[in-house]
Formats: structure tokens, sequence, C-alpha cells
């Protein structure tokens, strides 16, 4: 059994992530932090956990967190990176769900997030844990930085493109639409009912922290620079991601149905539908899977690649579940055979 | 393993049905009836089960099914009846999701449902399979009339005050809210997103068939005639049913936290909560629990019970595993350990 | 023209009132205050008031509202009472939208408000503001104080039964549902999208603060004690309130369909629909229309009344612009001539 | 007063422009025809219409309609194309809400709608209806061709650019995500509310019937060839079009925001919000309103439009009732003040 401690369990992210771990065979959770809502029962706080686990949430504690094989965190960001250290000092294994090692540049890291970071000295080991794409990698990290929601579905639908250098890398549009369970579960006016139902919008349209995460990933399959433009929507819905892709296509008559199919013929999580085909989130609602279509409308030379996610699970708990089971050893798809919940 | 047919896959109860069973380590899918889709991959239906069975939609075949060791019906009301005798006969046993064999008389049944009874003589032996009423039989039964979703839920909240005989039982009302999956997957204007979405109404005020089935039950507890008001409502979500429960309670000093407790203590899928609680729907979505709280406001004598569900699982596919289960010796939860999927 | 002032107007009534004042044919807003959006235009807070206003919010001010004819307060419950003595004593009229002048009887506002009253004198003056009760007390009101949304609802579905005396006034159930937007627009974690949406359940089972505001109108009426019980449920849905109302009826003979519509007949905004029918919540969505339905179930001795309004409409804003109308020497109607927005 | 006949009054744009016609001061509606509604009251089929208009549905009748001074055709396509040389021949003015007469090429209409188009004579002739854009032949016009909701939503974002040429024409890409009520009322098993809730998906991304219509207007404003993808997406909502659009600037130093608004300064309905703003669907829920932002994300050469509308009002009904407004010579917000409804 992994010993495994989750600090941060109040958001989104966190409950997922439980609801994952309580299931999952190989898995014992040992600890489970929130300095707000210490002494109470995550089954309190999260009632579709009454009767799966009677773990209380308790104040961080480094001891405890050191007897722990594996340590995910689900907090905000800035909050991973000051624990870290000691952590794997202690030979305490990670998987941060925030973004504090994500980016590989600690000056880009600290000009989008605005704060300086604490170890960069850490941010060249972190293993960027895009399974599909990282998979050696991360079965060895001490370390692994947790892809974002949005840079997992644009990623995931641009890399058979860009890895096999099919298409302008200098004008790549993703317009991405979320579900509204990717802005956390923290009170704020924007994301009340009143104000994100019936509704639709774009935001963060000059420039969101996914951007330059997203580009890193594209311009390491590319080996060259990208030229992105990300624009993304929330939409009122709970769950979900579609990633609408958009890029010029160098060579008119390469096959790109055959592209995807043959990148992701040997990735369980990664699906690509039949040519033609219309993703739809719900497709993928609390599932691991990514589904992909690719279409060339009207024969122009404009490739249309089509992403679905669950942003709570392969955006989030999921893959750091998928890549928890990379870590130890495990089939990939441990704890992670739930079908979609459709309707 | 356990030799699994299903007539009827098309609408709700259908996919949730597959989704449960593609998934359940005992069960082996033989055979899944739709005149309208044979031939059609299931997965290209329901794209959730993509990855997960490669079994296509067949015209219903009388000998295929007579191999099965179980059919479940997930069909209109009308059609199990015209099937279920022949595959008794060849041994097969039977869960009917659809109303046939679930109210004990013929005439009754014939007038809420507004045609003859194709075989009224099997009425008396078919079970209704309310689990947590009728284990013991179900475990027995050829035949098992699986319960409506509102009688389900409406039953497990009103079953512990009249066993015990603490209610007056010539007035009890059942105001019962469902989410719109309850009325399936046809086609039809009212149950639109643009009908029902943004929108709350009652329907069916001057009388349900829901109504005798739980007045039946009902009756059966409190072995006396019940007099109920149930009023059905529709709210916009897809899944759940709430369940508020009036009754009057003759005797004030009855304590109807422990009574309800105690009834439910050795039930795996019936939550009774803390006092004061009030259950959401979500707290079950995609989960096969029922989770009730009682409370008796302003200390006076009227009680009033809070009962949620989700339609599709506890009320339909869900309670159908639970039921078959039992049948086959297995433990209950067997497959039904899922969390619900929150948010 | 009403030189018309309202103190508080960033909450969902706040900006359904200038939503419906704008428009207004007699009305010149002269003011708005807020402490926390001082300077910032109104329409920048709430889009859809782009190109039709201009105003500001300012701080509040006393002078400036003593200049108004009539002052609307759209604030939280403790604060119009704070300011009402002062704006009477200059000779304005004032609506409050809160609950300070609600309740006759001070001792109960205190402990279902929890703090003292500021000017418990005021409160035999206060005219209750359920228009089509208390035309002529409104028409002559210094000070009126606009009923709640659930209060409406449940009052105009049940006073013709009342006021009547057919039915049994011991024993009265208010099963109300109610969309999120009556929980107000303040940051929450309970009302967020992916809390609330796709979720039903009751809430304040034993005790919510119109349940003393509702009896106390019953009582008026049947002009006896009333036995209430009264269970608010939250909906998934931006608008609207549905009360489904339960009452004994003590003579089986009374054509309750002709008691409604005599009781209603001159009642511009509140409408009984034909014997038979389900009234929905977005028929009166946007609208100051109250819809009501009457039906005798299975022909027992139960009376089931439907009654629907959107809760920010004749539940709140509506409703005093409706008073204000009246007030005013106008007719009803004016400036609430819009029809429901559907779908 | 206007004699208006409406032809097909029986789904979302016919609900719509009921709801403004009824409160149109220069309008006297004379018929309304459904074969399949024929003798039912509208107020029956539409309760939001109860007490506004006793008008019922009719038998479409060449007579009757010849007596109106303007029929709005609210058919399904290819409807109006048989019914309007006569209205025409009789005198009356006919605005088209559906597709028979918006492309100006008979060829690429039949290729695009599948069936021969019974008057391509009257293709030269018809006016297409974007007010902002033929407000001087509109009101000349026997014949409107009123656009489609796509195609209003994303010309108005586009129009200033491709008239200033500051854009390249080759490649623009039109994102644009679509409520449920496009779909219209019919019953079709994609947009119930199981289907269409909880959901996000792309369609017709290989071609939608809106793009030629679209990029014949495109062509009209550029004056020159325009290479156009257009991807439409459902997005679970009643209302409202947002289309995210990009293009290519060709002169870094151009003022985009200048642009937009020096176009739209004299246009009510067109309202450009400030820089670095976020149109919100919701803002013009059930207004005629569209709002625009532009963008230039990260100082790159890709411009960003972001424009909403309701896709029933400025999309259909509303701009339908702007048209007639010019063709008779009223203010052209006669019978459009209202506001948007929010939330």
């Amino acid at each position: 059994m992994i010993k495994v401690g989750v600090v941060g369990g109040t958001g989104y992210t966190g409950v997922e992530l439980l609801r994952l771990l309580v299931n999952h065979p190989n898995v014992e959770l040992r600890v489970i932090t929130s300095r707000s809502e210490s002494g109470r029962k995550v089954a309190d706080l999260f009632p579709n956990l009454r009767g799966f686990t009677d773990i209380e949430f308790s104040v961080p504690d480094a001891g405890q967190l050191e007897q722990c094989d594996l340590v995910f965190f689900a907090t905000p960001n800035g909050t991973a990176m000051t624990m870290v250290p000691r952590l794997l000092e202690a030979g305490v294994r990670v998987i941060d769900l925030a973004a504090d090692f994500r980016l590989a540049d600690a000056a880009v890291w600290e000009q989008w997030y605005g704060m300086p970071h604490a170890c960069p000295e850490f941010l060249a080991e972190a293993v960027y844990g895009l399974t599909e794409v990282n998979r050696e990698a991360v079965a060895a990290a001490r370390l692994v930085a947790n892809p974002g929601c949005y840079p997992t579905a644009v990623q995931l639908g641009l890399l058979p493109l860009l890895e096999a250098g099919v298409v302008a890398a200098d004008n790549i549009i993703a317009d991405a639409k979320s579900g509204v369970s990717g802005a956390g579960r923290k009170a704020a006016t924007g994301t009340l009912l009143c104000e994100a139902s019936e509704n639709f919008k774009a935001y963060g349209v000059d420039g969101h922290r996914h951007l330059p995460e997203i580009r890193q990933g594209l311009e390491r399959a590319a080996a060259k620079p990208v030229g992105l433009t990300f624009v993304p929507h929330l939409t009122p819905m709970i769950r979900g991601i579609h990633a609408t892709l958009y890029a010029t296509v160098a060579d008119a008559d390469v096959d790109l149905q055959s592209l995807f199919e043959a990148r992701y013929r040997d990735e369980t999580f990664v699906d690509v539908l039949p040519a033609g085909s219309h993703p739809e989130t719900r497709s993928v609602r609390g599932a691991n899977h990514c589904r992909i279509a690719v279409h060339k409308p009207q024969q122009a030379n404009t490739v249309v690649v089509l992403s679905v996610i669950d942003n709570l699970v392969k955006g989030a708990a999921g893959q750091a579940l998928q890549n928890m089971n990379v870590m130890f050893g495990l089939p990939e798809t441990t704890g992670l055979g739930g079908v979609a919940l459709l309707p």
C-alpha cells in the first residue's frame, strides 16, 4: 500500500482526488490537511464521501507528512514550493496539482504568478506530468508538476501536429471553454450560479497563466518557437473543457486522422474519435479520458482539432493518480476505470 | 460469471445499467437488444462507453435471451409482460425495471396503465424489489419488479414511521421533485433544455402512476389503509429525486431520529443523516445511496422527512444491480462501490 | 415625475429595481447609494443597464435622500430601520424591500432577526405591501413594508381559502421552492454554480424567517390562529418561486375554482389558471404576475394549490413598483407591462 | 397602426416575435397562422402571453394575409418562398426570418439548403436585413431577408475590420457558441435537457448553413474574397451567442478600439465596450443589443473580437422589428426599449 498524504483538500481538486483515492486498491490515505477545516470530518464537508472514509482534516504537520510515501498538493499556487524541499529531503515523493513547478523558467513563473519562487533550484528537477509525453521521466521522478487543465486539453490536441511538423508553428489559435469548477470552490461573486449560469463569456483574453505553460509544452514538441493565441471562456456547466484548436496545414496531403490515431494508439486515456466526429464534454464527465476529433473543414488548409477532458479528472486529480500509478509501478489505469457519468 | 441480457437499452435507464454492468466483476454482458438501433455499437450511441465494451445492439431474439442467467428489461411499460413468461419457463431469471409487475392487483394496474395485463397470473409471484424491505424474497425470486424512482425515495423515507405506527396513516403528503432524466430519453418538446431548464413546475397532480405503487408499499408497511397525497414536480437538473414527506405524529415523545437510525442500521445504501441535516441530491449523484434526514419543525406535531436518491441509480439501474447481487448470492455492494460525483 | 432614491442597489433586488425604474415613464431616478461601489457607474456593475442610465453609486447622504419623493430600501435587514424615521419626518415616503417593517410584533421580529429593532414605534404604522390585500392602505401609506418572496407566493395561494374559511386552519403545509437569486448576490460558497446547480435541497426546515411573516398574513386572513409547516427548498435555476400548498377542505362541495376566480377577478397581476393546470415559473420570468392553479387530487379532501411568481419581480422589485404606483395614484400596471421572457 | 400577420408562430422565433409585438405601440396583430395549432389560443401554448393577447392560431389563409401591411415569416426554411410572390403582388411587405432570401446566388442556396428555390427571381430584390449595414435599402424594401443569428454576431464583430481593410481577408476564424434555443422548439433527442445541459460540443464543423451567409456578408464588406473558418458550438444555456473572432492585423499601428467606436457611434443597438472588456451574453438577454469588445492579446498581430447577442432578439425577432420600424418610418427603437434580464 502506498501511504498517501494530501495537503489542502477543501477545494474541488481536493474532493475529486479523495473520490478517486478512497477507491484506489493500493492507497492508504494517511493524512489530509486543512487549517480552516481542521478537526472536521472530510465526509461532513463533502457528503458524497459519507460511508467511504472517516478521515478528518488536520493541521499541516511536517512530521506526519514525512511518514508518507507520496504527498499530493491540492493547494493554491505558492504553497507547495514552501514545503516541497523538506519533503523531498525526507524521501517523500510529491505530486503538485498547483502551478508551482510547471514552468522551467523561474523568471517567467514569477512574471505570471506575481511572486518570487521559493525554490527555483527544483524547477529543473520537476517532471511535467503530462503522462502521455513524459511517462518515463514520471516513473523516476521525485517531484511531478501536474499539468493545468487547459494545458492538458490543448497540448493533447496539438502534440501530434507539432511533433510531426505538419502545421505552421507561428500562428496557432486555442479557443478553450471551461466549466465553472475550473475557478475553484472559493466564495466569489463571479462564479455564483446567478452570475455564471445562463451566461457565456471570455476572460483573460490579454493573458492567462496557462498561456506560458501551454507554449512551453508546444515548443518542446515542435522544437521551435510557437506563436500562440489562447482565449479561455467560461461556459455554464460544472465540469468539462472543450478546446477548439486551429492551425494552418503546411502539406495538404498529410492524413491527419491517421497521424492522430498512430500517435495515441497505445494511450488508454486518449481516444481519437472516428473522422467527422464531435466529442462532447459529458462523454468524459468523471472519467480520465481525453477524446479528440480532427477536421479539415471545406478542404481548406486550416486544421480544426476538438479536444475534451473533465477538468477535474484528466485536467487535475485523475492525471495526478495516473502519474502516481506510473511512479509506483502500478498499471496506469488502476483506480481510474470508472465510466463517465452520462447523462 | 452471471450471463446477463438487457432488453431495451437505448434510454437513460439502459445506459446507466450498462455503465454499472461493464464494471461489475461477476457479470458477462451477453446481449443487449434494440430494434431501432440494431447493429449499432452501444458505445457509438453512448460515447462514455467507448473503450469499455464493443457490444452491439441486436434485434430481440428469444433464443439468445434464453441462454442468459438473468435478463433485465429496461423497456417501456407493457413490453416485459409479453416476454417474461417464456423466459421464466426457460429458467431465466428476470428483473423488470419498468412497471409491469409492480402492482399486485391487475385491475389497479390496468386502470393506471391503460392497457390489459398480458400475464396477470405472474403478479403474485413477482417480488417487489425494494431490497431493504424484501431482501429474502428477492434472493429467491425468479421475477423481480424493480421499484419506480419516486416510490423508492418516498417509501424509504416513510417506512420507519409506518412500520412503527407512530404517525397517522390517513393523511400523508409526499411532495417530490425529480430531475428531468426521469422523463426518459425520447424526443419530446416538454423536456427540451429550453423548456425544462430555468423552470420549475408540478405535473400529474390529479394522479400519477407512481401513486398506487407508493400507496401499496405504504399500506403493506402500515398494515392498514393509507391516505396519500402525492405531488411530483420537475426540477431543472439531470439526475436526482428529493422527496419531502409530511405526516402527523401521534405520540410527541417518540425519538424519531433513533427510530430511523435503528431501522437502517444494517443498510449500506440507506444513510440516516445527523439530526438537523438537509440532504442534497448531488450527494448521491451516480451512487446507489438514499440519504435521509428527519425533522420536527418548531416542535409541532408534523414530522418532515427529507429523502434523496439518484433516480437512475437507487431509483432504477443501481437498485436493479443490488437486487441481482442478492439474487446471485454476491455481496450486495458488488459493482456499486462508486462515490457520488460531487461537484 | 416622482423623484426616486434607492438605498443599496448592488444586489439582485437592486438591479431588478433599476431595470424597472429606468423604463418607468413617471420616475426620475435621482440617487442610488452604495458605500462599497461609490463613484462607480451602475451600468459598469450591471452591464444590462449600459445605454439606459448614466447614474453612479454614491455614498448614502441624508440630505440628498430627503429631496426625494420616495426612497426604496434594497438593503440587508436592519439597515432601513436606522434611516426611516428621519426620512419620514422629512416628508419622504418609503418602501422597504427588506424585512424591517414586515412583522407587527417587535418581539417576534427580534427573535427571528436576532437584533433589537431600532424603531419599533413605526411597526404599527407600516403597511404590509401585499397590494392585493392592502391596496387602500398602501395608497395612503408613508411607509410600506414590501413582502418577502416566499410570503407573496404562499399568501396569494392560500388567501382565498382562508378568507372564505373553507379549509382547516390548524394544519397547513407550504412546500416552497426558490431559484438561487433569492439568496442574494453576496459571495458565498453555498450559492456557487458548482454547489447549487445540478442539485436540489431543502434548507431551514426547523425555522425560516419567512415563517412568522407568512403566519401573520394567514392569520389576518383567517381571523384565527393558523398552524403552518413551511419548508423552503433551493432549486437549480436563477429566478422563480413555486409554492405547493396543502390544506384540508372542510366542506367537500365548495367549488374551489370559482372561489379563486372570484377572489382575483379584478387583479391584473394574479392569474387563476383553468382547472387542471400546472403553472410554470418561467411563465412569469421577469414579469410581475402570480399564476395560480387549484387542485383536489383524487377527489379526496386535500386541496393542493400551485402558485408561482418571479421572486425578484412580484416577490420584490415589481411588487415595490406596484406599490409605488398605488401610492402615487398611477395606474397599477405602469412600467410593469413587460411580458415574461420565455424561453 | 401597422396591420401585421405572422406565418408560423409556434417556435422560439415566433413566441419571441409575439412577446415584442404585443407591446409595440404601432402594431395591430391581425393574424397568426399555424396548421398544427389552428384554433388554439396563442396564450395557451405560450403562457407568458396570458393577459396580453387573445389571438388564436389559424390555418394560413392567403386572403387574410393579403389584408396585412406586413407579414413576418417565422417558418422553417423553404416555406416563405412559396408564399412571398403572391403577397408582394398584393402589396404586402414581407420580412422573412428564415433563410429563403438571404443568399444572392440561387445555386449556392440550393447547394446548402438541399432543395430547389421556388422563386429565385426575387433574390436580387430581397434586402439583407442587417440593419446597421443596409438601413436605407431596408427602408425602401418590399422584401427583407432577416439575417441568421450567427451571421449577425459574426458580421457585426468583423465589419469594422473588413470595411477598413486592416486585416488579412484570407484567414479569418469565427469560433461561435450558441445557446440551445438556436436549435428551435421541435422535439429532438439532441436538445433534450439531459443531452444538452452540463455538456459542451462543437457541431457542423465541416460545413454549417450559416457559413455561406457570413462569407457573403464579409465579402461585401471587404470587397474581395474572404477565407473563413466557421465553427459553431452548443453551450448549455437557453439564449445567447458569443462569437470569438480571430484575424491577422496587417498594420500594427491601427487603433482598433477607435475604429470600432467610430463605426458604431450612431448605432443604438451596437455597443462597443471599453478596451479590455469581456462582454457577457446575459448582458443582452431579452434585449436587441450587440455588445462588442476588441483585443490584441500580448501585442501580437492577432486581433480577437468578442461579440455577443441574444440569438432570439438581435439574432431574430428583435432585428425583424428593428427592420419593421425602419420600413415604416418609426424610430428604430420603438418597442425595443426593454432592458436585458440580469440575473
